[in-house]
């Protein structure tokens, strides 16, 4: 065994060691190897009680008013979802560590709180959260999806963990990512592949894969991830799951390890994901606010989260197609079926024109390793892990040689540029959102998630973005008309061939939508989302029509 | 007569023929030219009325209180200070470019406007603002201190001007900025050196130095200036005047000049300068920012400017000495003076101890020119204009070499944890203020402002920072004990021998106050610093003491 196998053979023993075993199911109980969609295996694994399932498939709100009330003990609800990311973990290898003991103890303390008091502790008393590996807990290790450090220990929790955890919160599961963290997919030389509870056959996305995984399987109501060219949103969409990417310096980084620190031209954002509802999107980047984390990080902008109200009062653009790759024939059927909706609804819905989308990918894609991604490079060889596929290809991204100081201002103000310009854009249609896809289709196969530009598109313009389940899936009769589609370029081609290889493979998988807002917009872009997802999920409500 | 001298006659030429001749005060009426304190001229030059003398000795929220009650018209106001920017520029050579036409005639439709109406346009009707040349005016010569940008047109109105204007004000004189826009001085090749008016052999500062004059001669109620390491508030302290550096991101710059666009690592910020009160550094940052500039210049932080109470309850710490360079003598007796008043008042002061700030320097003097200053020695070159002594002296500052991506996003990660240690020592200690000098002395000899750190500390560390006339200036008894004195180091050696050398030449010049207040609490600082101007400058108010 090479260097770099004993190496990683550290961070899957740390993994097979924190799984509370008296929760496994036996081999022989779990659905066959070849069963893709596991969503719903929790109902028949018979590994659960009503009570349990009921606890498991409650949103963070619901389960902090219910321990509000007395309803639930904070232990029993942090079991619930550990039996479950269990099983989750046994299916699709979304984990990398399990912290049971340490989340139960926690849960009784706070039951101790409430009944000593008869209060909760905060607005996320007793909610399980996991969190993706690379976000720092205190003396644990933290690897980042490299061989090269899974022996780095970090030194305290990430100051998001810290704001959460005042709130109440519990960590009971870190998950997976990919190597390098670029992939719209979820593999790694550490702890191997996440997959689509939905098609395991399909990616999770990423790169918080693991956590699109633990949140379509409920391991948890909340999750917290990182984006900076999708890697919320890809998974939550794939997973059929909400996910959130703030405005950029909202909130805090400290703690999360990543290559290139002190790259600030395209800065990651962390934020999160939810298993249930906008409203705990919302609950989440509420609490993260309001525990001010600009008095420590200072890099962050002092803006509270602010209550906006309700309205039907806005203009949502429906961006079809981004000018590169159309989207592929169930998410075209969704954005119809949501205007459509949004229309009969009342809400004012126009067409959004994308505003020189490969322009902005231009920008983003060399921005992402202006030094030929060689932070990257030499992690990756310090143990010598063979370079995975997906890292190629993002690492392909790079300028050949490294950019001068120069070349890297010139792409700031390029940036720049673009971002005035499209804001004003916007402002100029009285376009206040645009509802728009997540990815060209649903998960595609592991390995194969290669075009990042319905997500990327909006970090380069830093507008804040959150992705909902359409209430849609794919169908078998979503093939779209081959007669007469040609591919405007390359890309599109290999998009599409993708799809057209044998389209019935993706049926069931969920549709995700993206809606976008202005620079800054936060609160009012999940505000309307919120309005926009109930519209378009219509009367069946919550998760029942997939 | 050399390429270089050709084109720099244009900014010559255009400087000349923008002057007023109507108000040049004949040659043999002026000063002699080894009178060093012109200050008070005016009032002894014959050219002013009483009512001019009033009028341009009242501050911007005065003079705006006397148009609103209809006792002075915006036209007699922008007169006024057109006719003392003429005889300011004859003495000190402070303009690149009068605008007296297009100035008198937007106070005309000012008048108009009012006598229709009954109203003001807004909050600066009628105020006129000296600006500094860079900051760019629709369809006139952008040179930015630059032989070689000595043809280039503004497209535009500089967006902060579009902000001020649509409050009202009115922009008559653009003002002068050293070669390269790096000195705490104001010398270039196109329109030469500008003089102190407190005194002529003695800089007023850099690198808005024409607005340091501006103020000083009271030639405009404000000024615009820009901030990268001092350049508002050296020139603010060296002509007795006040200067705010906002916080980054908060007012735009759109529209202002400088080599190295899309360097972010350290922002160049845009701010005020006044004449005669905080009031109107707080008027003009509220205009700013009521006009919600990042609905245009999306990289803008959309931070309302906020109202705060004005309160005694804070504390200040009191900052003596950088441990790089002890202060000149008078700078000590203006603090220890402030000090015993400030504890006279009932106002909590403490020591404060600089906390690494040649640390912060080390930062930031590696972060303005990560490139080797190649973008600015091009443009130089382009002309082969002669490179001044001290431009040679900032360029001296940068990496011999240039700095990779990887070495710059180093310097990124080092300023971050700087900023946020320091805001930490700040929390920690209770201190809310920090009061300090803002130069090792007062205004030096003209190219001789070598030492940046009391002002580029506050830069690196992105804190607010506000500075105020002490009400005292240099006397004869400033000398200072020379026995036992020993420099710690060479910088400390050159900075005391400029002192050491003749300290009577001094003697008049007058010394400014520098306090700094937390991370975008911008409004709070302002606020803080007129208790501290009222304590300090006691009861004989306004500007009489000196």
């Amino acid at each position: 065994m090479s260097t770099w196998q004993t190496e990683a053979l550290k961070a899957k023993t740390i993994l097979q060691s924190s799984i509370p075993t008296q929760w496994l199911l036996p081999e022989d109980k779990l659905p066959p190897s070849d069963q893709k969609n596991v969503a719903d295996f929790p109902r028949a694994s018979g590994l659960f009680t009503n009570r349990e399932l009921l606890i498991t498939e409650m949103s963070a709100t619901s389960l902090v008013a219910g321990m509000g009330a007395g309803r639930f003990s904070a232990e029993e609800v942090v079991v619930a979802f550990l039996k479950r990311a269990v099983l989750g973990h046994q299916l699709l290898n979304f984990a990398t560590e399990f912290m049971a003991d340490k989340a139960i103890t926690r849960a009784k303390e706070l039951d101790a709180y409430y009944r000593r008091t008869g209060k909760l502790v905060g607005p996320l008393h007793g909610v399980p959260i996991s969190v993706k590996e690379h976000i720092g807990i205190k003396g644990l290790t933290c690897n980042g999806g490299y061989v090269a450090w899974v022996n780095d220990i970090a030194p305290e929790d990430a100051l998001i963990l810290q704001c959460l955890h005042k709130a109440g919160a519990i960590f009971h599961v870190r998950t997976n990512q990919p190597q390098s963290l670029m992939h719209l997919c979820c593999s790694n030389n550490l702890t191997g592949t996440t997959t689509n509870p939905y098609n395991r056959t399909l990616t999770p996305g990423g790169s918080s894969g693991g956590e699109g995984a633990s949140m379509g399987f409920k391991c948890a109501p909340l999750g917290v991830g990182t984006d900076i060219g999708g890697s919320i949103r890809a998974p939550a969409a794939f997973c059929n799951a909400y996910g959130f990417r703030p405005t950029m310096r909202r909130n805090p980084c400290s703690g999360i390890k990543a290559p290139e620190p002190g790259q600030e031209a395209i800065l990651g954002v962390v934020g999160p994901l939810a298993a249930q509802s906008l409203d705990d999107l919302e609950l989440f980047q509420r609490v993260v606010l309001d525990a001010e984390p600009w008095d420590v990080e200072t890099s962050l902008v002092p803006l509270p989260w602010r209550k906006v109200k309700e309205s039907r009062e806005f203009t949502v653009g429906i961006m079809w197609d981004d000018r590169t790759v159309r989207p592929h024939p169930p998410i075209i059927r969704a954005l119809k079926a949501a205007r459509s909706k949004l229309q009969a609804a009342g809400i004012k819905v126009v067409d959004w024109d994308p505003y020189k989308h490969a322009h902005g990918w231009d920008i983003i894609s060399k921005l992402y390793f202006p030094d030929t991604a060689s932070s990257q490079k030499t992690l990756l060889s310090q143990t010598n892990e063979p370079i995975l596929p997906l890292t190629e290809w993002a690492f392909s991204y790079a300028h050949p040689t490294p950019l001068s100081i120069a070349e890297a201002w010139a792409l700031n103000v390029a940036r720049d540029e673009y971002r005035d310009e499209y804001h004003a854009r916007m402002k100029a249609r009285g376009v206040d959102f645009i509802l728009c896809p997540a990815y060209v289709g649903v998960a595609p196969d592991l390995y194969e998630a290669q075009y990042w530009n319905y997500t990327a598109v909006w970090n380069v313009l830093d507008l804040p973005a959150v992705v909902f389940p359409s209430g849609m899936a794919v169908e078998e009769g979503d093939v779209g008309g081959k007669e007469g589609w040609v591919a405007r370029n390359e890309v599109e081609e290999r998009e599409w061939r993708k799809w057209w290889v044998d389209p019935g493979r993706f049926v069931g998988a969920p549709v995700g939508l993206q809606m976008v807002g202005r620079h800054f917009k936060d609160e009012e872009t999940i505000a309307a989302a919120k309005v926009v997802e109930e519209v378009v999920r219509g009367s069946e409500g919550g998760r029942a029509r997939l």
